[in-house]
Protein backbone atom coordinates (compact mmCIF):
# COMPACT_ATOMS: atom_id res chain seq x y z
CA UNK A 1 0.00 0.00 0.00
CA UNK A 2 1.60 3.13 -0.83
CA UNK A 3 0.52 6.25 1.59
CA UNK A 4 -0.66 9.39 0.17
CA UNK A 5 2.30 11.30 -1.36
CA UNK A 6 0.39 14.45 -0.34
CA UNK A 7 -0.19 13.85 3.30
CA UNK A 8 2.25 16.14 5.58
CA UNK A 9 4.75 14.55 7.71
CA UNK A 10 4.81 14.27 11.08
CA UNK A 11 7.00 17.31 12.16
CA UNK A 12 8.41 14.61 14.64
CA UNK A 13 9.23 12.00 11.41
CA UNK A 14 10.83 14.81 9.26
CA UNK A 15 13.44 15.04 12.12
CA UNK A 16 14.07 11.58 12.39
CA UNK A 17 14.34 11.20 8.61
CA UNK A 18 16.73 14.78 8.82
CA UNK A 19 19.27 12.62 11.52
CA UNK A 20 18.95 9.20 9.71
CA UNK A 21 20.30 11.48 6.68
CA UNK A 22 22.97 13.12 8.27
CA UNK A 23 24.26 9.81 9.99
CA UNK A 24 24.46 8.06 6.62
CA UNK A 25 25.99 10.89 5.33
CA UNK A 26 28.87 9.94 7.60
CA UNK A 27 28.79 5.99 7.90
CA UNK A 28 28.61 5.80 3.97
CA UNK A 29 31.57 7.82 3.75
CA UNK A 30 33.61 5.31 6.06
CA UNK A 31 32.52 1.85 4.62
CA UNK A 32 34.91 0.02 3.13
CA UNK A 33 37.47 1.97 3.70
CA UNK A 34 40.36 1.52 6.22
CA UNK A 35 38.93 2.10 9.52
CA UNK A 36 40.89 1.75 13.26
CA UNK A 37 38.99 -0.43 15.23
CA UNK A 38 38.41 0.66 18.84
CA UNK A 39 37.85 -1.86 21.69
CA UNK A 40 35.25 -0.20 23.97
CA UNK A 41 34.96 -0.96 27.91
CA UNK A 42 32.41 -3.42 26.86
CA UNK A 43 34.89 -4.95 24.20
CA UNK A 44 32.59 -3.93 21.41
CA UNK A 45 34.27 -2.55 18.15
CA UNK A 46 33.63 1.16 17.71
CA UNK A 47 35.08 3.04 14.76
CA UNK A 48 35.52 6.85 13.69
CA UNK A 49 32.52 6.18 11.36
CA UNK A 50 29.77 5.57 14.16
CA UNK A 51 31.75 8.64 16.24
CA UNK A 52 31.01 10.62 13.42
CA UNK A 53 27.39 9.92 12.61
CA UNK A 54 26.49 10.17 16.29
CA UNK A 55 28.15 13.60 16.12
CA UNK A 56 26.24 14.79 13.08
CA UNK A 57 22.59 12.97 14.92
CA UNK A 58 23.88 15.15 18.06
CA UNK A 59 24.28 18.51 16.15
CA UNK A 60 21.07 18.11 14.51
CA UNK A 61 19.17 17.77 17.68
CA UNK A 62 20.81 20.44 19.51
CA UNK A 63 20.09 22.65 16.61
CA UNK A 64 16.33 21.92 16.34
CA UNK A 65 15.40 20.80 19.80
CA UNK A 66 17.93 21.84 22.94
CA UNK A 67 15.51 20.52 25.39
CA UNK A 68 14.86 17.68 24.68
CA UNK A 69 17.26 14.28 26.23
CA UNK A 70 19.40 12.22 24.41
CA UNK A 71 20.57 8.61 24.80
CA UNK A 72 23.31 8.04 22.70
CA UNK A 73 25.88 4.80 22.07
CA UNK A 74 28.90 6.79 21.89
CA UNK A 75 28.40 10.22 22.96
CA UNK A 76 26.42 9.18 26.42
CA UNK A 77 22.98 11.14 27.51
CA UNK A 78 22.29 14.25 28.65
CA UNK A 79 19.11 15.79 29.81
CA UNK A 80 17.16 11.92 30.49
CA UNK A 81 14.48 13.47 32.33
CA UNK A 82 13.40 15.88 29.95
CA UNK A 83 9.58 14.87 28.21
CA UNK A 84 10.91 14.17 24.98
CA UNK A 85 14.24 11.38 24.54
CA UNK A 86 15.81 10.91 21.37
CA UNK A 87 17.94 7.33 21.71
CA UNK A 88 20.16 7.16 18.96
CA UNK A 89 22.90 4.37 17.39
CA UNK A 90 24.89 5.45 14.71
CA UNK A 91 25.54 2.18 13.58
CA UNK A 92 23.98 -0.79 14.55
CA UNK A 93 25.98 -3.81 13.48
CA UNK A 94 29.40 -2.46 13.83
CA UNK A 95 31.16 -6.02 12.85
CA UNK A 96 29.35 -6.05 9.72
CA UNK A 97 29.99 -2.72 9.05
CA UNK A 98 33.56 -3.89 9.36
CA UNK A 99 33.90 -6.50 7.31
CA UNK A 100 32.26 -5.45 4.61
CA UNK A 101 28.54 -6.41 4.71
CA UNK A 102 25.75 -4.16 4.01
CA UNK A 103 23.69 -5.16 7.32
CA UNK A 104 24.12 -2.20 9.23
CA UNK A 105 21.77 0.41 10.22
CA UNK A 106 21.32 3.51 11.78
CA UNK A 107 18.23 2.94 14.79
CA UNK A 108 16.54 6.40 16.39
CA UNK A 109 13.80 6.02 18.91
CA UNK A 110 11.91 8.93 19.97
CA UNK A 111 10.52 8.41 23.85
CA UNK A 112 8.05 10.83 25.16
CA UNK A 113 7.06 11.19 28.73
CA UNK A 114 8.80 7.47 28.47
CA UNK A 115 6.48 5.94 25.86
CA UNK A 116 7.40 4.67 22.45
CA UNK A 117 6.26 7.51 19.83
CA UNK A 118 8.82 6.82 16.89
CA UNK A 119 11.02 3.94 15.89
CA UNK A 120 13.40 3.99 12.92
CA UNK A 121 15.59 1.60 10.94
CA UNK A 122 18.07 3.12 8.47
CA UNK A 123 19.48 0.86 6.11
CA UNK A 124 22.35 3.29 4.16
CA UNK A 125 23.80 0.37 1.60
CA UNK A 126 20.26 -1.20 0.95
CA UNK A 127 18.67 2.29 0.41
CA UNK A 128 16.08 1.35 2.71
CA UNK A 129 14.31 3.50 5.38
CA UNK A 130 11.82 1.80 7.72
CA UNK A 131 10.01 3.75 10.25
CA UNK A 132 7.38 3.70 12.86
CA UNK A 133 5.20 6.47 14.14
CA UNK A 134 1.60 7.07 14.73
CA UNK A 135 0.42 3.07 14.12
CA UNK A 136 1.92 3.25 11.00
CA UNK A 137 5.23 1.65 9.97
CA UNK A 138 6.65 2.08 6.22
CA UNK A 139 9.88 1.24 4.00
CA UNK A 140 10.47 3.86 1.70
CA UNK A 141 6.53 5.25 2.15
CA UNK A 142 5.19 1.90 1.60
CA UNK A 143 3.17 0.42 4.10
CA UNK A 144 4.25 -2.56 5.72
CA UNK A 145 3.12 -5.11 8.35
CA UNK A 146 4.14 -7.88 10.22
CA UNK A 147 2.83 -11.27 8.80
CA UNK A 148 0.05 -12.78 10.64
CA UNK A 149 1.71 -15.89 11.92
CA UNK A 150 0.28 -17.58 15.27
CA UNK A 151 2.16 -20.53 15.56
CA UNK A 152 5.77 -20.92 16.91
CA UNK A 153 6.12 -24.40 14.37
CA UNK A 154 5.07 -22.11 11.32
CA UNK A 155 7.34 -19.46 12.45
CA UNK A 156 10.83 -17.91 11.30
CA UNK A 157 13.03 -17.07 13.44
CA UNK A 158 16.66 -14.60 13.45
CA UNK A 159 19.06 -14.02 15.69
CA UNK A 160 22.33 -11.82 15.01
CA UNK A 161 24.91 -14.47 16.51
CA UNK A 162 24.83 -17.41 19.30
CA UNK A 163 27.42 -15.16 20.87
CA UNK A 164 25.42 -12.56 22.17
CA UNK A 165 23.55 -15.16 24.81
CA UNK A 166 26.51 -14.93 26.37
CA UNK A 167 29.32 -17.57 27.54
CA UNK A 168 28.75 -20.68 25.40
CA UNK A 169 25.53 -22.86 26.67
CA UNK A 170 24.54 -19.80 28.90
CA UNK A 171 20.71 -20.42 29.84
CA UNK A 172 19.69 -18.06 27.91
CA UNK A 173 21.39 -19.61 24.91
CA UNK A 174 19.65 -22.94 25.48
CA UNK A 175 16.48 -21.07 26.01
CA UNK A 176 16.69 -19.90 22.46
CA UNK A 177 18.11 -23.22 21.12
CA UNK A 178 14.84 -24.78 22.09
CA UNK A 179 12.76 -22.15 20.61
CA UNK A 180 14.51 -21.77 17.95
CA UNK A 181 14.57 -25.58 16.81
CA UNK A 182 11.24 -26.02 17.32
CA UNK A 183 10.14 -22.73 14.01
CA UNK A 184 9.66 -23.85 11.04
CA UNK A 185 13.33 -21.99 9.91
CA UNK A 186 15.97 -20.14 12.02
CA UNK A 187 18.55 -18.02 10.66
CA UNK A 188 21.32 -16.09 12.23
CA UNK A 189 22.72 -13.10 11.47
CA UNK A 190 21.76 -9.40 10.25
CA UNK A 191 21.66 -7.39 13.35
CA UNK A 192 19.39 -4.78 13.63
CA UNK A 193 17.71 -6.01 10.09
CA UNK A 194 15.85 -8.84 11.41
CA UNK A 195 13.64 -6.62 13.25
CA UNK A 196 12.62 -4.64 9.57
CA UNK A 197 12.22 -8.26 8.53
CA UNK A 198 9.67 -8.80 10.69
CA UNK A 199 7.78 -5.52 10.51
CA UNK A 200 7.77 -6.42 6.33
CA UNK A 201 6.50 -9.40 7.21
CA UNK A 202 9.19 -12.26 6.02
CA UNK A 203 10.14 -12.95 9.56
CA UNK A 204 8.08 -14.47 12.32
CA UNK A 205 10.29 -13.66 15.43
CA UNK A 206 13.26 -12.13 16.41
CA UNK A 207 14.66 -13.14 20.28
CA UNK A 208 17.94 -11.21 21.30
CA UNK A 209 19.99 -11.07 24.29
CA UNK A 210 23.12 -8.91 25.94
CA UNK A 211 21.55 -5.37 24.14
CA UNK A 212 21.36 -2.03 24.84
CA UNK A 213 18.33 0.45 24.60
CA UNK A 214 19.92 2.16 21.66
CA UNK A 215 19.87 -1.21 20.00
CA UNK A 216 16.17 -1.91 20.74
CA UNK A 217 14.09 0.67 20.62
CA UNK A 218 14.10 2.04 17.27
CA UNK A 219 13.72 -1.27 15.81
CA UNK A 220 10.79 -1.62 19.25
CA UNK A 221 9.12 1.54 17.56
CA UNK A 222 9.07 0.07 14.12
CA UNK A 223 7.77 -3.18 15.03
CA UNK A 224 4.69 -1.76 17.35
CA UNK A 225 3.71 0.50 14.39
CA UNK A 226 3.26 -2.96 12.25
CA UNK A 227 1.31 -4.22 14.18
CA UNK A 228 4.09 -6.72 15.87
CA UNK A 229 4.17 -7.16 19.72
CA UNK A 230 8.01 -6.72 21.05
CA UNK A 231 9.07 -7.55 25.00
CA UNK A 232 11.71 -8.39 27.34
CA UNK A 233 11.54 -12.28 28.21
CA UNK A 234 9.49 -11.38 30.87
CA UNK A 235 6.60 -10.10 28.80
CA UNK A 236 6.93 -6.46 29.64
CA UNK A 237 7.44 -3.26 27.70
CA UNK A 238 10.70 -1.95 26.61
CA UNK A 239 12.19 1.22 28.49
CA UNK A 240 15.59 2.60 28.84
CA UNK A 241 15.83 0.46 31.90
CA UNK A 242 15.20 -3.17 30.47
CA UNK A 243 17.63 -6.20 31.17
CA UNK A 244 18.65 -6.27 27.37
CA UNK A 245 16.72 -9.51 26.37
CA UNK A 246 14.10 -9.11 23.48
CA UNK A 247 11.45 -10.97 22.11
CA UNK A 248 10.02 -9.65 18.69
CA UNK A 249 6.66 -11.60 17.48
CA UNK A 250 4.53 -11.13 14.72
CA UNK A 251 1.40 -11.40 16.67
CA UNK A 252 0.12 -11.22 20.01
CA UNK A 253 -0.88 -15.03 19.74
CA UNK A 254 2.77 -16.28 18.48
CA UNK A 255 4.41 -13.88 21.33
CA UNK A 256 2.48 -15.81 24.21
CA UNK A 257 3.39 -19.03 22.75
CA UNK A 258 6.88 -18.46 22.23
CA UNK A 259 7.17 -16.80 25.60
CA UNK A 260 6.11 -19.73 26.73
CA UNK A 261 8.77 -22.10 25.31
CA UNK A 262 11.82 -19.45 26.06
CA UNK A 263 10.72 -19.51 29.95
CA UNK A 264 10.02 -23.03 30.38
CA UNK B 1 41.87 -0.21 -9.31
CA UNK B 2 39.41 0.13 -12.12
CA UNK B 3 39.81 -2.09 -15.26
CA UNK B 4 40.80 -1.08 -18.43
CA UNK B 5 37.36 0.03 -20.01
CA UNK B 6 38.32 -0.50 -23.34
CA UNK B 7 39.70 -4.09 -23.06
CA UNK B 8 37.78 -6.69 -24.16
CA UNK B 9 35.97 -9.20 -22.36
CA UNK B 10 37.28 -12.57 -22.24
CA UNK B 11 34.06 -14.82 -23.87
CA UNK B 12 33.65 -16.96 -21.17
CA UNK B 13 33.43 -13.60 -19.06
CA UNK B 14 30.49 -12.25 -21.62
CA UNK B 15 29.11 -15.46 -21.43
CA UNK B 16 28.74 -15.77 -17.39
CA UNK B 17 27.33 -12.02 -17.44
CA UNK B 18 24.39 -13.11 -19.41
CA UNK B 19 23.86 -16.15 -17.44
CA UNK B 20 23.29 -14.32 -14.15
CA UNK B 21 21.42 -11.43 -15.98
CA UNK B 22 19.63 -14.31 -17.29
CA UNK B 23 18.60 -15.82 -13.97
CA UNK B 24 18.73 -12.12 -11.76
CA UNK B 25 15.42 -11.22 -14.33
CA UNK B 26 13.79 -14.26 -12.74
CA UNK B 27 14.89 -14.48 -8.94
CA UNK B 28 14.60 -10.30 -8.83
CA UNK B 29 10.79 -10.50 -9.95
CA UNK B 30 10.11 -13.75 -7.26
CA UNK B 31 11.71 -11.63 -4.48
CA UNK B 32 9.45 -10.51 -1.62
CA UNK B 33 6.31 -11.85 -3.00
CA UNK B 34 4.40 -14.87 -1.75
CA UNK B 35 6.20 -18.13 -2.72
CA UNK B 36 5.35 -21.51 -1.94
CA UNK B 37 8.19 -23.35 -0.69
CA UNK B 38 8.83 -27.12 -1.34
CA UNK B 39 11.08 -29.38 0.78
CA UNK B 40 13.40 -31.22 -1.53
CA UNK B 41 14.48 -34.69 -0.62
CA UNK B 42 17.62 -33.33 1.17
CA UNK B 43 14.84 -30.90 3.27
CA UNK B 44 16.33 -27.81 1.73
CA UNK B 45 13.65 -25.36 0.61
CA UNK B 46 12.96 -24.55 -3.08
CA UNK B 47 10.48 -21.99 -4.88
CA UNK B 48 9.44 -21.37 -8.13
CA UNK B 49 12.10 -18.55 -8.24
CA UNK B 50 14.81 -20.87 -8.36
CA UNK B 51 13.60 -23.41 -10.79
CA UNK B 52 12.83 -20.33 -13.16
CA UNK B 53 16.44 -18.33 -12.56
CA UNK B 54 18.31 -22.30 -13.36
CA UNK B 55 15.75 -22.84 -16.33
CA UNK B 56 16.91 -19.52 -18.04
CA UNK B 57 20.56 -20.15 -17.42
CA UNK B 58 20.39 -23.47 -18.98
CA UNK B 59 18.34 -22.29 -22.24
CA UNK B 60 20.94 -19.91 -22.53
CA UNK B 61 23.81 -22.21 -22.51
CA UNK B 62 21.73 -24.65 -24.77
CA UNK B 63 21.38 -22.13 -27.11
CA UNK B 64 25.42 -20.77 -27.24
CA UNK B 65 27.14 -23.63 -26.41
CA UNK B 66 25.22 -27.08 -26.37
CA UNK B 67 28.57 -29.52 -26.08
CA UNK B 68 29.38 -27.83 -22.94
CA UNK B 69 27.92 -29.72 -19.88
CA UNK B 70 25.98 -28.80 -16.96
CA UNK B 71 26.02 -29.42 -12.97
CA UNK B 72 22.90 -27.67 -11.77
CA UNK B 73 21.24 -27.39 -8.12
CA UNK B 74 17.58 -27.60 -9.37
CA UNK B 75 17.71 -29.26 -12.33
CA UNK B 76 20.19 -32.20 -12.33
CA UNK B 77 23.34 -32.40 -14.61
CA UNK B 78 23.74 -33.44 -18.24
CA UNK B 79 26.91 -34.42 -20.24
CA UNK B 80 29.51 -34.15 -17.24
CA UNK B 81 31.86 -35.77 -19.40
CA UNK B 82 32.41 -32.75 -21.27
CA UNK B 83 35.34 -30.97 -21.18
CA UNK B 84 33.65 -27.94 -20.06
CA UNK B 85 31.35 -28.35 -17.75
CA UNK B 86 29.22 -25.06 -16.03
CA UNK B 87 27.97 -25.27 -12.86
CA UNK B 88 24.76 -23.25 -11.62
CA UNK B 89 23.18 -22.54 -8.38
CA UNK B 90 20.41 -19.95 -9.28
CA UNK B 91 19.72 -18.66 -5.64
CA UNK B 92 22.14 -19.91 -2.95
CA UNK B 93 20.64 -18.65 -0.03
CA UNK B 94 16.58 -19.66 -0.48
CA UNK B 95 16.40 -19.05 3.34
CA UNK B 96 17.61 -15.62 3.07
CA UNK B 97 15.60 -15.23 -0.29
CA UNK B 98 12.21 -16.20 1.58
CA UNK B 99 13.00 -14.60 4.43
CA UNK B 100 13.40 -10.78 2.72
CA UNK B 101 17.37 -10.82 3.36
CA UNK B 102 19.06 -9.29 0.35
CA UNK B 103 22.21 -11.80 1.44
CA UNK B 104 21.03 -14.82 -1.60
CA UNK B 105 23.14 -14.91 -4.82
CA UNK B 106 23.68 -16.51 -8.51
CA UNK B 107 26.69 -19.06 -8.22
CA UNK B 108 28.20 -19.56 -11.77
CA UNK B 109 31.85 -21.60 -12.51
CA UNK B 110 33.23 -22.89 -15.47
CA UNK B 111 35.47 -25.78 -15.06
CA UNK B 112 37.76 -26.63 -18.27
CA UNK B 113 39.16 -30.33 -17.96
CA UNK B 114 38.13 -30.50 -14.51
CA UNK B 115 39.91 -27.40 -13.75
CA UNK B 116 38.29 -24.11 -12.50
CA UNK B 117 38.46 -21.22 -15.32
CA UNK B 118 35.90 -19.19 -13.91
CA UNK B 119 33.89 -18.16 -10.75
CA UNK B 120 31.08 -15.46 -10.12
CA UNK B 121 28.95 -14.55 -6.93
CA UNK B 122 26.15 -12.22 -7.96
CA UNK B 123 24.34 -10.32 -5.50
CA UNK B 124 20.85 -9.09 -7.64
CA UNK B 125 19.56 -6.88 -4.54
CA UNK B 126 23.14 -5.17 -3.60
CA UNK B 127 23.70 -4.74 -7.26
CA UNK B 128 27.17 -6.30 -6.89
CA UNK B 129 28.67 -8.44 -9.37
CA UNK B 130 31.68 -10.67 -8.33
CA UNK B 131 34.02 -12.31 -11.20
CA UNK B 132 37.00 -14.31 -11.14
CA UNK B 133 39.09 -15.10 -14.45
CA UNK B 134 42.35 -15.45 -15.45
CA UNK B 135 43.78 -14.68 -12.21
CA UNK B 136 41.73 -11.49 -11.98
CA UNK B 137 39.26 -11.40 -9.61
CA UNK B 138 36.42 -7.68 -10.14
CA UNK B 139 32.99 -6.57 -8.38
CA UNK B 140 31.27 -4.34 -11.32
CA UNK B 141 34.49 -3.74 -12.85
CA UNK B 142 36.35 -2.81 -9.93
CA UNK B 143 39.52 -5.08 -9.37
CA UNK B 144 39.54 -6.67 -5.91
CA UNK B 145 42.03 -8.50 -3.96
CA UNK B 146 42.06 -10.96 -0.69
CA UNK B 147 43.48 -9.27 2.51
CA UNK B 148 47.03 -10.36 3.53
CA UNK B 149 46.24 -11.97 6.85
CA UNK B 150 48.07 -14.65 7.77
CA UNK B 151 47.10 -14.84 11.36
CA UNK B 152 44.44 -16.51 13.06
CA UNK B 153 44.07 -14.43 15.80
CA UNK B 154 43.98 -11.57 13.69
CA UNK B 155 41.68 -12.84 11.25
CA UNK B 156 37.64 -12.03 10.79
CA UNK B 157 36.18 -15.36 10.22
CA UNK B 158 32.41 -15.78 8.92
CA UNK B 159 30.23 -19.16 8.26
CA UNK B 160 26.58 -19.72 7.36
CA UNK B 161 25.03 -21.19 10.60
CA UNK B 162 26.07 -23.53 12.89
CA UNK B 163 23.53 -25.70 11.79
CA UNK B 164 25.64 -26.11 8.75
CA UNK B 165 28.11 -28.60 10.52
CA UNK B 166 25.31 -31.09 11.23
CA UNK B 167 23.64 -32.34 14.38
CA UNK B 168 24.41 -30.47 17.53
CA UNK B 169 27.74 -30.40 18.78
CA UNK B 170 29.41 -32.86 15.84
CA UNK B 171 32.65 -32.85 15.62
CA UNK B 172 32.48 -30.66 12.73
CA UNK B 173 30.85 -27.89 14.81
CA UNK B 174 33.40 -28.34 17.78
CA UNK B 175 36.14 -27.73 15.25
CA UNK B 176 34.93 -24.66 13.73
CA UNK B 177 34.14 -23.04 16.94
CA UNK B 178 37.95 -24.05 18.30
CA UNK B 179 38.87 -21.93 15.42
CA UNK B 180 36.50 -19.05 15.34
CA UNK B 181 36.70 -18.43 19.07
CA UNK B 182 40.49 -18.07 18.05
CA UNK B 183 39.92 -15.44 15.26
CA UNK B 184 39.83 -11.60 16.18
CA UNK B 185 35.59 -11.65 15.13
CA UNK B 186 33.23 -14.50 14.37
CA UNK B 187 30.10 -13.68 12.04
CA UNK B 188 27.26 -15.58 11.29
CA UNK B 189 24.96 -15.75 8.30
CA UNK B 190 25.45 -14.18 4.59
CA UNK B 191 25.50 -17.56 2.56
CA UNK B 192 27.77 -16.83 -0.45
CA UNK B 193 28.49 -13.02 0.79
CA UNK B 194 31.22 -14.32 3.20
CA UNK B 195 33.30 -15.49 0.05
CA UNK B 196 32.81 -12.40 -1.68
CA UNK B 197 33.77 -10.54 1.47
CA UNK B 198 36.71 -12.57 1.34
CA UNK B 199 37.70 -11.71 -1.98
CA UNK B 200 37.48 -7.75 -1.40
CA UNK B 201 39.53 -8.17 1.88
CA UNK B 202 37.03 -7.49 4.16
CA UNK B 203 37.02 -10.93 5.50
CA UNK B 204 39.87 -13.58 6.30
CA UNK B 205 38.44 -16.68 6.54
CA UNK B 206 35.25 -18.72 5.34
CA UNK B 207 35.11 -22.45 6.84
CA UNK B 208 31.53 -24.19 6.19
CA UNK B 209 30.44 -28.01 5.72
CA UNK B 210 27.66 -29.05 4.09
CA UNK B 211 27.97 -27.98 1.03
CA UNK B 212 27.21 -29.04 -2.74
CA UNK B 213 29.30 -28.60 -5.69
CA UNK B 214 27.41 -25.70 -6.98
CA UNK B 215 27.87 -23.70 -3.57
CA UNK B 216 31.33 -24.37 -3.08
CA UNK B 217 32.48 -23.75 -6.81
CA UNK B 218 31.88 -20.20 -8.29
CA UNK B 219 33.13 -19.00 -4.86
CA UNK B 220 35.87 -20.94 -5.29
CA UNK B 221 36.61 -19.65 -8.91
CA UNK B 222 36.47 -16.03 -7.70
CA UNK B 223 38.48 -16.38 -4.00
CA UNK B 224 41.39 -18.30 -6.11
CA UNK B 225 41.52 -15.18 -8.69
CA UNK B 226 41.31 -12.58 -5.80
CA UNK B 227 45.24 -14.38 -4.38
CA UNK B 228 43.09 -16.41 -1.64
CA UNK B 229 43.05 -20.28 -1.26
CA UNK B 230 40.35 -22.42 -1.03
CA UNK B 231 40.31 -26.13 -0.17
CA UNK B 232 38.63 -28.63 1.75
CA UNK B 233 39.26 -29.46 5.17
CA UNK B 234 42.57 -31.78 4.20
CA UNK B 235 43.83 -29.13 1.99
CA UNK B 236 42.90 -30.73 -1.16
CA UNK B 237 41.54 -28.64 -4.10
CA UNK B 238 37.96 -28.27 -4.57
CA UNK B 239 35.81 -30.26 -7.20
CA UNK B 240 32.79 -31.76 -8.32
CA UNK B 241 33.31 -35.07 -5.62
CA UNK B 242 34.54 -32.83 -2.85
CA UNK B 243 32.78 -33.90 0.57
CA UNK B 244 31.67 -30.41 1.11
CA UNK B 245 33.93 -29.13 3.53
CA UNK B 246 35.35 -25.95 2.97
CA UNK B 247 38.00 -23.51 4.28
CA UNK B 248 38.88 -20.05 2.15
CA UNK B 249 41.58 -18.33 3.39
CA UNK B 250 42.74 -14.64 2.50
CA UNK B 251 46.72 -16.03 2.27
CA UNK B 252 48.34 -19.55 2.44
CA UNK B 253 49.79 -18.61 5.39
CA UNK B 254 46.23 -18.42 7.31
CA UNK B 255 45.61 -21.27 5.44
CA UNK B 256 47.66 -23.57 6.78
CA UNK B 257 47.23 -22.51 10.59
CA UNK B 258 43.49 -21.97 10.69
CA UNK B 259 43.71 -25.63 8.82
CA UNK B 260 46.06 -26.79 11.46
CA UNK B 261 43.41 -25.61 14.32
CA UNK B 262 40.80 -27.12 12.55
CA UNK B 263 42.56 -30.83 12.58
CA UNK B 264 43.43 -30.63 15.73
Amino acid sequence: MKIDPTAPLHPDEVLAHALADAAAAHSLRHFRTPLEVIAKADQSPVTQADRAAETAMRECLAARCPADGIYGEEHGSRQLDARRVWVLDPIDGTRSFITGSPLWGTLIALLEDRRLRLGLIDMPVLRERWIGVQGRATCNGQRVHASGCTEVARARIVTTSPDIFGVPDSADWQAFDRLSRGCAMRRFGGDCYGYAQLAGGTIDLVVEAGLQPYDYLGPAGLIEAAGGLITDWQGRPLGLDSDGRVIAAATPELHAAALKVLRD
